[in-house]
């Protein structure tokens, strides 16, 4: 079709009921609402978008650097985005300046509100993907934290056979969400609980146990708004410590990710969150069974909690955050000097996981060949064509799952 | 305060940064995302609503007839709403004409689509909140449907002892949620595992299994537009029968909850879910281990399954939402005459439960009279000052489940 003939079928359509069914090559994305037709995804994976706001005079689709909507003469907004990166994308409406969800589509927690999300196949996506083969459950556990002095929810990944074999005992490996993300992100964006199933029934990874908490944990008085939703409307900054100030040990951090320290959240895991699920759940003992992993923060978070406390993880994973790793990062010092003796770190240390998508630059990579070269065994993984986002951090699971346990 | 001065108080307070935080009086509402502070709750019950709309003409807080948003200075939409009924209330936000979700809560799903929500203390609130006793687990179980041909996923609350005994057995209760809400609405809006954990904690209530699952059951091919979102954007109207068509025996709801059957459920929930479940987990043999409740639809829908299958079903419980009786019901000849035995009735159904809110009108009163009249024993409930909302339905729970499986 001519840019012509296309223009003029446009206008045709613009005003008329037909836009109320997309295209015909447009397929509704997996995640919207009974009954709602957009947003849908073409072939090329461009991506048609439909709002109902009669009365406002500019809206836009939040992804990459926006894309503005067009009204139809019925009130309908619509716009077709360029092509999107494969996988799972979180994305918000601004109307008439108001940062909002879709209403489309059901919402996923991140950035520090419900988002609206879209869908866009890719290549591999069989792996994530529910077949024919059986399944896991998720489970809400509630458990009260003497360190935070609150009540928290865990969700545990229990594997298919887990009711059956009612006296074995499953290794367990703790996973956590992203900044501005929660407990619910692994198995609700991250599909977890799919691509575990679907290895186990391949027999490509060992039946275990997940338990998905959340990163946010902070004593009572303690400052938590580095966890607050920070883009959808305008906040004040947080009070900056004075010039040359040092936190004080255990002090909450402060003024962004650099200043994170995740003490709190080590202390409640190691004193409250792993105790809990050992009572509750029929968890194989030792160091040798217990691995934990995080993506960007909550990356961060694992390799901070699992390199202060190696008597009791012998798996490390890191997707799309590892070490905090930084200009002076010195690899005989770092972390309490734990790679120091690269034998020692070697034999404790059965599997340390560094992943990364293709889009995200090079500091995994450059930190990995550190590592490699100070003689600390690790593997490194690129999901190819994508960025900060979950489909990174699926296959990096699906990378790192098969590799636990062994 | 008089109305000259607190006037006066708001000119002031309106253009300035002190509205970030709200009065002193007003309680964020639990569901806020982390940070938030408005929605926040007055002593009064009235709650106070901020969105930041920079751009916007027009903003409304969609709460009975609409409250209209005032904006100030900096970008932030105010309103205050009248005293609201105590208990869950869904909300949405229109902006410029745009139905959307109020991004500074966590979203429920009700109506078809993500809603915000806030919540008014209540007095007898204790029942419904979190306290230190022993909490059930809340499983998400997927489980494939012949009926309808694809995946489902239904929740499943395991008692706190349920994997203590792993020898013991467990009566079940089937619980549904109503129109444009899904198997999230029980746990989420509801609270039933708190409710539930709370009343085994007081020895009020047996350990029990609930399943709750989705009403929305189609086979491929039937409509299922009964079950889309219909309040928040134009919809066309489905299309009607011919002037005096019958429907097909099992053909598809049409037009509405008055011609909506639920057949389409019933033989799935034989045919896929009951065994699924029974398979899963361990529950006790009978059908006097078996219950079935629902609010509103979810009600209909009970009264369809269970007595239509008394083989199955001992307890029944409908909250604010029973048989569907309309005038011309006739208690010898409906449902297939089950009532027309009362004595026989009385011994196979060990509780028939009928709830409904003080301000729903009478026909729950009246139908259970008529049942009362025709030798029907069965238990008739009300709650105080709620209406068709979620406290009614939390409230019918914590007195139904008692007189469970006993």
């Amino acid at each position: 079709m001519g840019v012509k003939s296309g223009a003029l079928l446009f206008a045709l359509l613009a005003g008329s009921a037909a836009w109320a069914q997309p295209a015909g090559d447009c397929t509704p994305s997996a995640y919207n609402i009974p009954g709602a037709n957009y947003p849908c995804v073409r072939p090329d994976r461009s991506v048609t978008f439909r709002v109902w706001a009669p009365a406002a005079q500019k809206v836009t689709v939040r992804i990459g650097k926006g894309v503005e909507m067009s009204k139809a003469a019925d009130g309908w907004w619509y716009a077709t985005s360029p092509p999107q990166a494969e996988g799972f994308h979180y994305y918000t409406l601004q109307i008439d300046g108001s940062i909002v969800a879709d209403p489309a589509t059901r919402t996923f927690f991140g950035s520090g509100f419900d988002n609206s999300a879209f869908e866009i196949p890719a290549p591999d996506e069989g792996f994530y993907q529910q077949r024919n083969v059986p399944r896991g459950d998720v489970r809400q556990h509630w458990y009260f934290s003497k360190v935070t002095q609150k009540w928290r929810r865990a969700y545990v990944y229990t594997p298919p056979d887990y009711d059956k074999n009612p006296k074995a005992r499953y290794p367990v490996l703790y996973l956590l969400h992203g900044w501005g993300e929660n407990e619910e992100g692994w198995h609700k964006q991250g599909r977890v609980d799919v691509i575990l199933d679907n290895l186990i029934a391949e027999k490509k990874a060992r039946p275990m146990i997940i338990v998905m908490d959340n990163l946010n944990a902070s004593k009572p008085g303690e400052d938590a708004s580095i966890f607050n939703a920070r883009r959808l409307w305008p906040q004040p900054a947080p009070p900056r410590p004075p010039e040359g100030a040092k936190p004080a040990p255990g002090a909450p951090a402060r003024g962004g990710l650099a200043s994170f320290t995740g003490a709190t959240f080590t202390e409640m895991m190691i004193q409250d969150l792993i105790p809990a699920i050992e009572s509750a759940y029929r968890v194989a003992p030792g160091r040798e069974n217990r691995a934990m992993a995080g993506l960007s923060m909550g990356g961060m978070q694992t390799f901070m909690t699992t390199l202060g406390n190696l008597d009791k993880f012998a798996y490390i994973g890191g997707f799309s955050g590892s070490s905090g790793w930084r200009p002076g990062f010195d690899v005989k010092t770092a972390h309490n000097g734990v790679f120091a003796d690269p034998e020692k770190f070697n034999r404790q240390v059965k599997v340390l996981f560094l992943g990364i998508g293709s889009e995200e630059g090079t500091r995994t990579k450059e930190f990995s060949d550190l590592l490699t070269k100070a003689g600390i065994r690790n593997v490194y993984y690129v999901s190819p064509r994508t960025a900060h986002e979950w489909l990174t951090w699926r296959r990096c699971f699906r990378e790192f799952a098969p590799l636990l346990f062994r």
